[in-house]
């Protein structure tokens, strides 16, 4: 059952690797059938050299595990409550990566510095509020998906397919679990780029409003006019 | 038609790839055939893995695609601006390279802090100013080409094979597509070096006059005298 | 004799050159059988690309050659220091690995700025004192092993499986030669993270000690539920 | 004639491309037969993926060349001027290597901030005044050598086989011309440590001079015990 769905989740997870975003079993990522309301995930701990699509986990929307005799990703339940809230997602990514989280560590949201963050993010990449202790102490990873949902109160996920779990590191969403993890790479790019930006200008002012939309909409949306026409992933 | 123009200008795509200046379809290489008025150019958001001579758009000098059944990159009307201003170079090049677009991001030429810049750019590598809102808004492209020429009023783009857009990221350009590559790995190297050469020293100078003179014109016109005697490519 | 320890052994300093913490014949690797109270570890000044089970040096806790036709690594006397002190640790890794040896050179402790660093180590990773000039001058290496002894004084080595040597680089440990590597290469990523972390957020508080609490103690110990049931590794 | 030399050479040059220290034809490795006067060098401006032995020039101590088509390094003058001062070296290395590049146009000294450092130089790698205009304008290569000589009047080049050219790169030598390339990958392991231990300790001092003895002379001269017996290159 849903041998597509494992088989996608499955690549997308080795693709992370391959990107050198992870390293050892860090990182998860997950892709979902919303017909049937089930999200394929990694399973925990597992190292991404031993991946296969039978090794990936199902679980339904509240976590109970559907098939897969494996224990799924520590960090399920924070995937589950982003499904949950973001109607429009089909696949989620967690990962370590070096820059990315060098910002989430500093708290300190990334700055849209150039056009190269503007073809994927309108504008900048948000980093959450703290955990307080009771949210850490009980339900942690629920709470970490809670408060990113906050975090996109007057966000909108689809137009930033990002978010910065502050102290801890990024998650990344597209339209896939492919395009969850395209997503990530082209982040922690913009991130390693926006720190050194700061580093020879401290006091860098982020891209105009008019540079902002030009870069986003000839990538995104009605107005896309970057691309082949039957490049339906840049519209998304 | 233009077989050997299409196949030069797949392989210099291909190449920046190779020298991980870009990442998914990211930057554009193309040629021109001076003599036909016919510049050759990627595809427009055709991944590098999947380039192939038949996929390179070749369009005139007014955009108007000659040959090839895809879109031509987006930025076409940026290189042709360039080809129709600077009547001797042959190829151009643009990337999202890391330290340049650093650089680029950072509104701040790259001072000459050494003899590998000077063994390339004779001074420092400039920057554009911003583009207005109503260069955003309307002929993007054509006016990021603009910009770039209206920037070199004073410079000899001979001398000076490279530029920064504001916000944006680098353009490179040499007596061939495959020159414009060679060009955007060295200023990948210059940019990178010159971000750490001011960590370390924020008030660095630039190298004196006699030695950037020396270095750059011991590799480049009559007098140059690095390589061996049919080296032409030294001395563009 | 010991042929299993000693493959073991070779192949984990094999693993430290491959993950790129050390070049040509820097660092070593070492572990211990407890019950025969031996130590099987580098030769001094051999190459990793020549290394084989045969020339890995086998030596007592007093450091007498065991067997072996090779002299054992010049910090042997570090090694033997660690196990005699840290009674429950099976194996240990040196290195000159960029980003924690720039933590030692400083002679600053790494702060726990994120939850990656959390997952393996509980709390800052401690800094020893410089050694004095008597301390370097007689016994230099056995005077390492100690200056490391008495920065633990009051810390688990358990829960804190690393440590930098002011001036000189990292040591860590593990259940194992291999966990000793694996915790090397995880002492090189948060501290690669930590570096940058500061240079964009120069006050950067450490994280909550609720947010350690968690993090460590989901990943080791009683309470552990990251990874599957017979993960035993990840519950050191 | 002098086919070991030249193949020799020939490998070393092979090798510095290898380490990822020069790019295109950057840099240039030679090797000295001191009882012949002979010295085998890189020929200028030839790709490293089109180096073979019979490529290599081979020049007397006045530059003449002995054997060889093509024309030999622009470096060529400084590396006989610095055979001909530093009677005891066997090659010599020059590369744009990016961390010492960016020290040599930082013009500052690479200070020992730690082991890694004082196990190969014995002090801090030393940068040379920058040159006068008018040793730039005439005899530059030659001048460079000269500079080199004059910034040891006080260094032993045996204890210290590196420099800094300021505003250009660095130069480093050893026993033979195999030894000048490793001194160049450790020269540029101990520049990027150095950079950001400044970043985060910006006034850290140099570590003592008893520990520096320690390192210095346990792989160096008559007292060192690192490596095995017959291991004479650590004993240079």
């Amino acid at each position: 059952m849903y041998e597509d769905l494992r088989k996608a989740v499955c690549e997308a997870n080795i693709e992370l690797h391959k990107q050198d975003l992870v390293i050892y079993s860090w990182g998860n990522v997950s892709g979902i059938d919303r017909k049937a309301g089930v999200v394929a995930i990694k399973p925990s701990g597992v190292p991404y050299d031993e991946m296969t699509p039978e090794k990936i986990v199902l679980v339904d929307l509240e976590g109970k595990v559907v098939e897969g005799g494996l224990k799924p990703s520590s960090d399920t339940a924070t995937h589950l409550e982003l499904y949950k809230n973001f109607y429009a997602i089909g696949g989620i990514c967690h990962a370590h990566s070096m820059s990315a989280t060098i910002w989430a560590q500093a708290g300190r949201e990334i700055p849209c510095f150039g056009t190269t963050h503007a073809d994927y993010f309108y504008g900048p990449v948000p980093v959450t509020e703290p955990l307080t202790e009771d949210e850490i102490k009980e339900e942690y990873e629920l709470n970490t998906g809670r408060i990113i949902v906050r975090r996109f109160a007057e966000l909108n996920p689809m137009r930033m397919p990002a978010v910065l779990v502050a102290g801890h590191g990024p998650f990344t969403w597209g339209s896939s679990d492919k395009a969850a993890v395209e997503t990530m790479v082209v982040l922690e790019e913009i991130a390693t780029m926006a720190i050194d930006t700061l580093m020879i200008n401290p006091n860098q002012p982020q891209i105009s409003q008019a540079l902002l939309d030009k870069h986003y909409f000839r990538k995104h949306g009605e107005t896309a006019y970057y691309g082949q026409k039957d490049d339906s992933k840049e519209k998304m």
